[in-house]
């Protein structure tokens, strides 16, 4: 029997990109999809690439809408989630796409978001060790960061091994998609065009104590995070550069062997062949991540990089996977590592 | 048992295209994949978004590497599709996404490609009137060209229901895949970013006899083509703007009428609602085809505007879509009309 | 003494595109800017790319503001003109860049924008036969649209040698600057970039009673326009392809004969030697225009296509060619012919 | 008198650049213009968008065709310039913006580039201290690299001020234009848009030992540089985002204090004000360097980011402005801060 799944923020980026996945989930049937200032629109009108669901009209987000799923995926601006999910009961399988229940550290999520904390959920990173245990059978996940995404598969398997010192440097660049559909002036196609422009420098993003806490867990110390976000003229897509001073003794070799080591058995992530480097083109529209290790010997560094669409693998696409294996289904089920390219 | 399927020219945006879609073609197994130049390569270098394919090495293309396949896809330079088709044997299902086999008339191929005329093979666009039955069970199918296919989707409602005078003017845009993969000054991405330029103009291109003849047929009467195609800053789609002169007694309702039955049972065309007009970043990736139309009083001409991706519904969707009536499957299987936006 | 000059709606894009043009200009002083939301922000934040001018501060849109200049630029929403025009006094030259006073005939205002008719200043499109007599001493100028000028540019001459007859067929691609700054969610760079969409289909472009004023008025007869606009993945430029119906007798010598001699003269417009194609990218951020034109004997019509940077040539470089006009300058003084390219 | 100027190399980007600056230089009149595979043919065919210069035929690169000028620019491939600048005599200003006399250390120059080294010559940035002094009167310059140029200016106010510790860590994103003219699969629009990648991983880049070289100068001992590009899809722009560990006691107050200092007579190089960040777009084809820095307390580390258009500043406008100091001439003389936005 199918699972029964809604969407609620079904409009936005995050939402639209989660049933374009679940169109293509043979497991899956959509059922409510809401909004908030949309509802009542077509999503033929909101979402125009989403065809099989054109006449669908969308509902108010509220626990009534909502009520008679099996999962419910939450696209809401941040903060809102709490709310809505106190309304479904523990029974449902209620999958956060926003930030509210990521971080351990109530102080802070104060710091970054100035808010109470909501609580932390079953971080849905498949990929970081001790993931999925934790994922499987939940009924609550919070999806990470499209930005941590990519940057705690870069530099993790570093840390695991004890290869990098706990000092990371992270530039990344990012797709517009990443800053959502509300209009801003400085998103406009005119502005972004031809535009490469950083934001939040200086340790402002917020998603910088995510990969803080990701890359601590795994490095069982602290690792201080250097981040700087950029904003890059393409609709999709993370490039994450990430490095680290190399712990000492570490090799070309050794940091490879532990890459692949870390990865063996991943069904999403590819370790590319040495020589080859991430291009974000490569995992469009895909749950695919590509990732590239090397040991530059002059500056005896770490430099690790890491591709990913930002809506798929970096959103929606996690939270697909993180679903299939709380429900006990083939964790790839409905996903695919094929990006669309060129 | 999985239909066995051979990919000649796998190396190019074509032949890319066809297996992106192929590998998630629920009927089809993958096996020889060829090139020329590329010959000993492993598709990881050359195609990086294919994952599940990146250790397959490409074999010469020759009638050795292609033998014991039920369908070979050719992604051949044109002109180079006759010579290997013959050597495939009559019970092989042949599908060249070349031009070599598109036009009926001999002298048009003569005049527009400077070489004896190949023949001609079933038309590979089912929702031409005609095309299905010409394909099913056939063993050599070919696919019509992207503009074309924008351009026929557009039009033929109209000619089908004798709304419009035989005098059609079509401008189309087209993204840069559409020039191929070979590197050429003019196709560099410094130049072609922000950069719209017309080619072909004057009824040079290759693809105009390809229209008129489809056109005509449905016509009933020579259709003549006034088409200027345009290479737009971006990698994938086709916009084709197409008018024609209203026959006497033309109405915005029975234009509409014409359209909305023309395309009341085709799964991958959509007529859209009134008021919205096709987006080519609605259909990216997927075989969908959105169309519009309108007459405009003030000079009493039809407008119809379609929208594909020309690689996938215009070269390699096509293609499969064809493959699958010729085979006797769903004619959806492995298709989607779900594209990959924002 | 240098012209003392004000610009009312310096923070939109024809504001910013008069001030980058006017910084280059040897006669002209920069006086008053003005904004209405944006008053009493630094030109620095709204306008980054303008470093001479980053610390000017925008006062409010007022008489009193904008008061002792020789030249005011308006560069205003459609229907605000007239009443700032009023109040500037007759001795003092206006330059509106909105649509106010292209309009000669009143009904065509009231039918396309809804509101009484504010009158008719003199248009600044020089190289249209009379323009310039009628621009030299005048106080009042109205800037044509940018799609009027692509498309009168690549047109005229063809009408103005009686060589195709009164039945235009325009297809215009433009960059998302000719929508202005005001935020919408259609065209955020998410949406834009890998995207073509038509809009405004079927005659109801504002911008067409313009094209059918200034054809008409060289053709000595009524032309008829069909024009669709479609909106291109780039900051800027205008590509307009139009064809018409040849008249009896033409051939591709006679027209390129026309359109030689139109442009023998002109400083801005250049006619392309055979075989060579306009493209956007060649006149980015210039006041140049480049028109080629060609004969289809196979369909029997007139094929001209102009490129022009929509924010020079297609409104504030145009502006600034009649105001040098006006004031009896170097018509050329302070523009350029040189793209930014690549 | 106007200076006579050459420009060998005129069909690629950087020939192509020059050649747009010194048509707007009020003191220099353009004299040979040469290539080599291009020789015989029009500039308007290979750079359409310099429309004075369109009928201006290429001849050979030869001692003869470059002889009887003040002035020569090289924009030749890496190792060709050192031969055609023997041929010059000694009292012609030869201007190279190629790589061959950058390096101080031959044996770095043999590490990266693979042959002898060719010399130095006195190194066109005229912001790194000590360098207009060795400029004025020369007759002989090496132009920096782009990325050397945008780097340099981000850091070296914060070594020379002794505020950062020597261990830079750099990722910088480029447009496609620095990859040159010549066509390769991977720089195609097809590949090139929508998709960041980086190259050089590791230390590879040639442009490494340069960034050493100037920072190491400023600083007084060896400054480690680790340096990762990215190729960004856009045609122009260099974002430089680069940040090393903080000296002992250092505080964003005296870090701003820093740049100030360093910045407060330069024409082209703006601190921005707090809170703004550096856009390519605002110096999209103008002189301007866009500069900005924090201090991040959370991991102690000074971030300094910068934006130039490669093309200009970081290749042809650099060379003017060194020109123009070498000759006497007013070091903004044809010139521009004010970018070509949006």
């Amino acid at each position: 029997m199918a699972v029964r799944v809604a969407v609620a923020g079904a409009s936005g980026y995050a939402g639209g990109e989660v049933l374009r996945l679940l169109l293509a989930h043979p497991e899956v049937e959509i059922g409510a999809l809401t909004g908030n200032s949309n509802a009542g629109q077509t999503l033929g009108t909101l979402q125009p690439h989403l065809l099989p669901l054109a006449d669908r009209v969308l509902a108010e987000t509220t626990a009534d809408s909502l009520a008679g799923h099996d999962v419910v995926f939450l696209a809401l601006p941040h903060g809102q989630s709490a709310a809505v999910a106190e309304q479904l009961g523990p029974d449902v399988l209620v999958i956060d796409m926003g930030a509210d229940f990521r971080l351990k550290n109530a102080a802070d999520w104060e710091t970054f978001y100035g808010s109470p904390h909501a609580g932390t959920w079953p971080y849905g990173l498949p990929e970081l060790p001790g993931a999925r245990a934790a994922l499987e059978g939940s009924k609550r996940i919070a999806v990470p960061g499209c930005y941590p995404t990519a940057v705690t598969l870069a530099l993790f398997p570093a840390y695991a091994a004890r290869l990098a010192r706990p000092e990371a440097v992270i530039v990344a660049a990012s797709g517009t998609s990443g800053a959502g559909k509300a209009p801003k002036p400085h998103l406009l196609g005119s502005e972004v065009m031809g535009s490469m422009t950083p934001y939040g420098v200086g340790g402002g993003h917020r998603h910088t104590p995510e990969m803080i806490q990701n890359l601590s867990g795994v490095a069982g110390e602290r690792v201080a995070v250097s981040f700087t976000p950029t904003l890059a003229p393409m609709p999709r897509g993370i490039l994450a550069t990430c490095s680290a001073p190399a712990a000492e003794g570490v090799t070309a070799e050794s940091l490879r062997a532990a890459y692949a080591k870390a990865y063996a058995d991943e069904p999403f992530v590819r370790l590319l062949p040495e020589g080859q480097w991430p291009a974000t083109a490569s995992v469009y529209g895909s749950n695919a991540v590509q990732v590239q290790v090397a040991y530059d010997p002059a500056v005896h560094r770490v430099i690790a990089i890491s591709a990913i669409d930002n809506l798929t693998k970096g959103t929606a696409g996690g939270a697909v996977q993180s679903m299939n294996i709380a429900l006990g289904l083939d964790e790839t089920c409905g996903l695919t590592t094929i990006g669309v390219a060129p």
